[in-house]
């Protein structure tokens, strides 16, 4: 537990924990030895542990930066819940190319996906807490595409989802979009395969690739009406170095994020054993779920999540409105912080799905 | 004129003219000597020189990369009007990085901006053919923008113009997506500040850039239905690979990409000498306007277009319906071909603005 006195989250610099799995078999067929899960928690597990939330992380995010959505008097109170942020496989705190001893280090770290995620998460939240009961998985961008699996892999568990500006298959745009990112990066021949030195990242790869994502973190309309002003930045070229590049050269690993980007490529629901279809998946799923799709993500359009929640039981779709894009799940502005916060209140003030 | 016994019109292989002029200063204050001016006519002037038509390339466009929307039977008729095709300055055929003698040969080359094109474009009217109206300036994308300008340098000579898939200045956010372009070509280190041997192109790079573009090119809704199949490829990758990687490999030269780049970086009819702002030069177009924006280009969107139509005298708006994105106005599939063709037979039988 890191908490400030006034209960608000501890940030960057605060303690967190550990769960080491001694022998943890990813679906690959490599087994990482151990396998560590970096995570956060907020608030206190009550006594027949039924308050207990999932909030995975997203791409290259860290659990601090999920931090904006909890704190007193928002619908993730740590007074009333208790949340755990697991960071994702891959991100430089949970196993990561950048944090794991040869031979499986760097280029030669395994592949990842969402359901080994999922599972590194199950094992977390059962073995560490003994956890039989989750009100609620939430998560934005693959944080929403690991809470779509966590409701096809444990639908006896999982009572609530709010997927935000996320999907359980990843599109084939999506697709083209995480390629181009990747490209970018590889360009620079100071990636060399990945063996570059922790000490010489290939930083204009990673610039570029920052460049590559600005154009779809945000949207059209957001360019237009400089709308990144409201983030205190004074130019175009000052928003696209200060946020974007600084963005990714803030302790970002190369490896690392091209793991993560494979994550979020092969993800799919259907490709769960046994689920048959994406289709099947999403029909399986029993938790109650209140979809956020962004209004103008670029890379995550809501008519993608509204073919998914026509699939599924017991959803409602619920468009976040405005400029935002993709972004309007990432904390960065008031309104849709508000207009998130009381999706969340409603849905766990709704009886549970299951 | 190049033209088969069918009145179809050359293709690639077919001679093409250039025109020369001795000595061309730019906007810049560099002097081209000479300026060249790569051009193809469809079609025969007539004795009055009331049937010239000017249809300018687009980025990295050749002029037989035009010819889809030009033939016998289509609105752009040659047997009735006399269409030239000039090649932008920087593609490659024009005056270029790849084809100018040192000391302003590759990245060396003298910046070139939308008025400069619209600049040679006029010498080439006016000195080869003695052409003082032009019923219709129209063109795709950046093309477009050299239409707009067109409206805004020459009023009393344009009637008509439609633009199409494109915009009278760049947005914001189009200038996101271009510098990503730029961003992810100059990573590779062969690139070398652009001085690259011709022998020995910067591949990675723009091989990065291509995935780039990929995922602005078409729409999400594009690669969900997979309509690349209708283009003939056999999955994602292919198409990926073999359209887009193709597409830039075709005899496309960095540096002369960089140069189109920043022409249309800094498209602005606002930034014509004279003409106070974006929305005073718009006001100030005489011609007819038939403004056609593809309903879901990423980045030109059809609300900047509405926005530029909302401050010109005489212009409609008429959204490309479907899927194809930006590529709606590249001539790949003959739904959207059959639309603009429509739309220009119509705007060239109604009465001329001025």
């Amino acid at each position: 537990m890191s908490e400030s006195a006034a209960g608000a989250p501890g940030g960057r610099d605060a303690p967190y924990h550990v769960h080491e799995i001694p022998e943890f078999t990813l679906e690959c067929g490599a087994t990482l030895r151990p396998a560590r899960v970096a995570y956060q928690t907020y608030g206190t597990l009550n006594a027949d542990k039924s308050n207990a939330i999932v909030y995975p992380t997203w791409y290259s995010g860290r659990h601090w930066e999920n931090e904006w959505l909890i704190g007193p008097g928002m619908a993730l109170d740590p007074e009333r819940w208790f949340i755990i942020v697991p960071n994702m496989l891959g991100n430089g705190l949970s196993s990561s190319p950048s944090n794991t001893p040869p031979p499986w280090d760097r280029a030669r770290f395994p592949r990842i996906n969402v359901r080994d995620n999922v599972e590194s998460q199950y094992r977390l939240v059962t073995e560490v807490f003994g956890i039989e009961t989750l009100p609620l998985v939430l998560g934005w961008s693959m944080g929403a595409g690991q809470t779509y699996q966590w409701a096809v892999s444990h639908p006896e568990m999982v009572q609530r989802i709010l997927p935000f500006c996320g999907s359980p298959r990843t599109a084939p745009h999506n697709k083209v979009f995480l390629d181009s990112v990747g490209a970018a990066l590889r360009a620079d021949g100071a990636f060399a395969g990945g063996w570059y030195s922790p000490d010489a990242l290939p930083v204009t790869g990673l610039r570029a690739a920052a460049r590559v994502y600005a154009g779809w973190g945000f949207s059209q309309a957001f360019y237009w009406d400089e709308v990144w002003r409201e983030l205190g930045f004074s130019s175009l070229e000052d928003f696209a170095v200060g946020f974007w590049e600084g963005f990714f050269l803030d302790g970002r690993d190369p490896n690392n994020l091209l793991t993560m980007l494979d994550t979020w490529w092969t993800g799919d629901v259907g490709a769960t054993p046994g689920a048959g279809s994406t289709e099947e998946a999403l029909a399986s799923i029993r938790a109650k779920a209140l979809v956020m799709p962004g209004e103008k993500d670029l890379y995550f359009p809501p008519e993608d999540e509204r073919w998914a929640v026509s699939h599924m039981p017991n959803a409602e779709l619920r468009v976040i409105p405005g400029v935002w894009g993709h972004f309007a799940g990432g904390g960065a502005n008031p309104v849709d912080t508000a207009f998130i916060d009381a999706g969340v209140a409603e849905l766990l003030a709704s009886e549970p799905g299951g």
